[in-house]
């Protein structure tokens, strides 16, 4: 029977993993290397190694309804996408709320996670650690779950650029940029329009002489800001995940031309030769303005570096180049795990419904929060973690297909479907809602769940970790987006009432025409009486 | 007769009347007070008084085609939106290519302007110059050109907020902003949402902790990116203005629906007061995401300063700000002209046709440029030049109507309607295209005219001043605009031709099926053959 469980890092996922070993009984210890909480959102103001660093600028991608921790939405003042600072204070606010802190050892790194020598009988772990200031200890605990991350280890592939180690200019990963200083005026080259290459692009294209982007294979890009200025991510229901996954062509072929009704991809380079929903498309508000001004130029895939110049596939050459950013991703390193568990299909490891090595004879180690959607990562990384602890407990029986793992595409090997994906995992907890019971007994709950944005907080209405607070943060959740708002009060329009309107003039005119016309004989075969 | 003409500033519109008085026989001197063409498109490392000064990240609201000279099309390759380095490269080529460099007298500041003793019989004028070396000069002209702008002199309204002289942090005029240098973690109030205040609130908004943008009446917000990423300002054809002067309600109201629906300008607490046309509506591309992402807050008018903290019109107050700036606009003061021609209607100079001062006896002194509108100030300013000198030469008896000027609004003396306003310029000084003639001569061009952008060659295919390149340079303006686009070429998709399904599927299946029922005698009315 596990009891006691080793959480590794106590960034966004580590955090709902400790909330959800508490809520289910057992007893987490978390590892954490830095000082503090928040990992990713955790931001230093100078690189760190083997740590997740971001750039100054950064503004989170899901809107704070959308990327909530199901059982605590966001204090309503907090903007809809929030800067990183404020992603941190409110993983704060749940670590104090859910008193976690005490369960986290700062300044302790896992070295090595091995299975005990009696593995087999007990499945248990010995995890070694090792403080800052040098102390070794081992530990041996019931399970563990791995929430390191993946951006820890920076995908750096100078191999496949030719001439770059006689490169004239700086040269450094996304990794390692923090913000504009050092770029006024340069020419700047950055390899790769994912987040981290669109973002920096705009950010320096504000300083820089020049600007380039290379992509090798285009990107659909979306806003931030949604129909009528709301988030993006809100717009999309369940019901319109119901829709599309009868209509995947037509829905996929709509999304497309919205984005291309916004600007043309084709013309301004950018067209992907994947369809939207095949990749993690690219969230950035202002690259399009940015592309129109000139300010960024879209380049295609570099070919090779000669001195200070940067040669891209179709023969061009742009010369004088100061600084190539590589935003060339990530590797899914997990240096502590055992060799046998870093067994890789592609670039990714083998991991039963993206969380459980399918090698293990007892399913007691968790990989939480390795994965990306077309939505938040909060909420599947905390839905991973109540799985993963339902598994630890033998609530849920994985032997049967613990020999198979999710099919994963190469270029995006941790991509899944949001919502069915959290659903999938949802009904196995036994916290999915059952929508023809909701819709029978609170219809104005059900209309929310159903044509509503799909927040975190629909898996907590019901099953094991039940919260009594989901009903309420479900209904109150639009007056928490448009809250941050309203910093000044403009009255509202007028609104004619159309309803109102069909009412009262609509209705009542069409029974006196039909009078008239009954009386004048012209409606004789219609019995209105 | 009206033979030397003095031009008064070598920027954007004092370049194009030097153009047009060569080209109408006239000799042109231009003084201009600083060591280089460009004026407000002349960016400075430092502030420096008395000129129009620009901050580092300006992009120009007009796209290349819409600013462009009537008779100079931008090159190919220059981006759609130009950032004001590639606006002041437009204009070196332009005064190259038109020889206007010999005409300019570089760092000699016009001190005053006066009629000379027998301006009554000659219309001349007196102009005393000083140059960077102290030496003075005076100098008598046929005419006056004043092409000086408007962006010389801040509107500074200290007065109208208590408080400000015991206010702990610093303040000035946006006139002096240059960069976010200085605003790194700074607390900062923006006065104003013009179009320098939503500027420098974005920039700043990206280094500093907080950025607030106090507002009086809302503004309208629109992007440079319009339908399909084509700059916003191509989209609207000679005949939507036709259209909307049919239809002024609905097109205004369907304008506002359209920026409603890519942000609900009322729950950013942003509606104004004023319809969209009433005036100048605010160009910018990414303040809706700074709001969302609250990296902006916008607040209403602020009531007072005390100590370190604002105090705004509904009573919520900042504190510990670090920042003001005054983004409250300009005033419109040309100190050198007699002060009888200095009387103003309110914010104004009062102007015949917004150019020459109707009190004159003879119309021998025009302001040129002192205007804007929903559209660029370029081609209206080129055909206030090329309307002044045709006055000047006595080509159009301006005398009967000398007495009136045009109505304005208070707070937006100087709005136009662009078309409207350019059209009436243009019919006067005989270059107004006879559309139903193009249609009759050259219907591929009237199309172009009529329904593609209104760009300024149009006012150069007929009339004094015509170029016979005017007809290609529309005829090419959609492949200058898609050039700068190419710097990653994606084959255009597959688009599946409509009009053929229907001739070659629709229309003999159709005759097909009524063949088949006249056939079974099913449409025994209907006489096919």
């Amino acid at each position: 029977m596990v009891q006691s469980v080793a959480v590794i890092g106590a960034g966004l996922s580590g955090l709902s993993c400790i909330k959800t070993c508490l809520e289910e009984g057992l007893q987490p210890t978390c590892f954490e290397s830095s000082c503090d909480i928040g990992g990713v959102w955790r931001y230093k103001e100078e690189f760190e190694p083997d740590r997740a660093n971001i750039y100054q600028t950064v503004v989170i991608n899901s809107s704070k309804e959308m990327m909530a921790y199901s059982d605590f939405p966001p204090p309503a003042e907090l903007p809809n996408n929030m800067h990183h600072s404020e992603v941190l204070g409110y993983l704060r606010l749940y670590a104090e709320h859910f008193k976690l802190l005490p369960h986290i050892h700062f300044k302790t790194a896992v070295q090595k996670v091995r299975q005990t020598p009696d593995f087999a009988l007990t499945g248990q772990w010995e995890v070694d650690t090792e403080k800052q200031n040098g102390q070794k200890e081992t530990h041996v605990f019931d399970a563990v779950i791995v929430c390191t991350g993946h951006f820890t280890h920076p995908h750096f592939p100078l191999k496949d650029f030719p001439g770059i180690e006689n490169f004239e200019g700086r040269y450094f990963h996304s990794w390692e940029y923090r913000n504009t200083n050092g770029m006024e005026g340069k020419t700047v080259v950055v390899i790769g329009i994912g987040n981290s290459g669109g973002d920096i692009a705009v950010d320096i294209s504000r300083v820089a002489e020049k600007v380039y982007v290379s992509s090798r294979s285009g990107a659909w890009v979306l806003g931030r800001v949604g129909p009528g200025g709301l988030p993006f991510d809100i717009s999309f229901s369940r019901m319109d995940q119901i829709w599309g996954s009868f209509f995947p062509t037509r829905v996929t072929k709509n999304v497309e031309k919205m984005l291309n009704a916004h600007f043309d991809h084709t013309l301004y380079g950018l067209q992907p030769t994947h369809h939207f929903f095949a990749r993690i498309p690219v969230v950035n508000d202002e690259l399009p303005a940015r592309i129109l001004s000139g300010r960024i130029r879209v380049k295609p895939k570099v070919k090779e570096f000669s001195g200070s110049s940067v040669v891209f596939d179709d023969g061009t050459i742009i010369d004088k180049v100061d600084v190539v950013i590589f935003a060339t991703g990530y590797n899914y390193n997990f240096p502590f795990l055992p060799p046998e568990l870093q067994n890789k299909s592609g670039y990714r490891l083998r991991l039963y419904r993206h969380i459980i090595p399918p090698s293990l004879a007892h399913p007691t180690l968790a990989v939480v929060g390795l994965i990306n959607a077309l939505g938040s990562v909060n909420p599947m990384s905390e839905m991973q973690g109540r799985w993963a602890t339902r598994v630890f407990k033998g609530r849920l029986n994985k032997s049967v297909c613990m020999s198979t793992y999710d099919s994963v595409e190469y270029l995006n090997p941790l991509y899944v479907f949001f919502v069915p994906y959290l659903d999938s995992l949802a009904k196995e907890v036994g916290v999915l809602p059952n929508f023809l019971w909701l819709f029978l007994t609170d219809p104005r709950l059900a209309m929310q769940v159903l044509f509503g944005p799909c927040t975190p907080y629909q898996y907590r209405l019901t099953g094991p970790g039940r919260w009594s607070g989901a009903r309420q943060a479900i209904l109150s959740q639009w007056e928490r987006m448009y809250e941050p708002f309203k910093t000044r009060v403009v009255p509202e329009p007028e609104k004619k009432n159309k309803f109102k309107l069909k009412v009262s003039v609509i209705l009542p005119g069409t029974v006196l025409l039909c009078f008239i016309l009954y009386k004048r004989q012209l409606l004789p075969k219609l019995s209105l009486m």
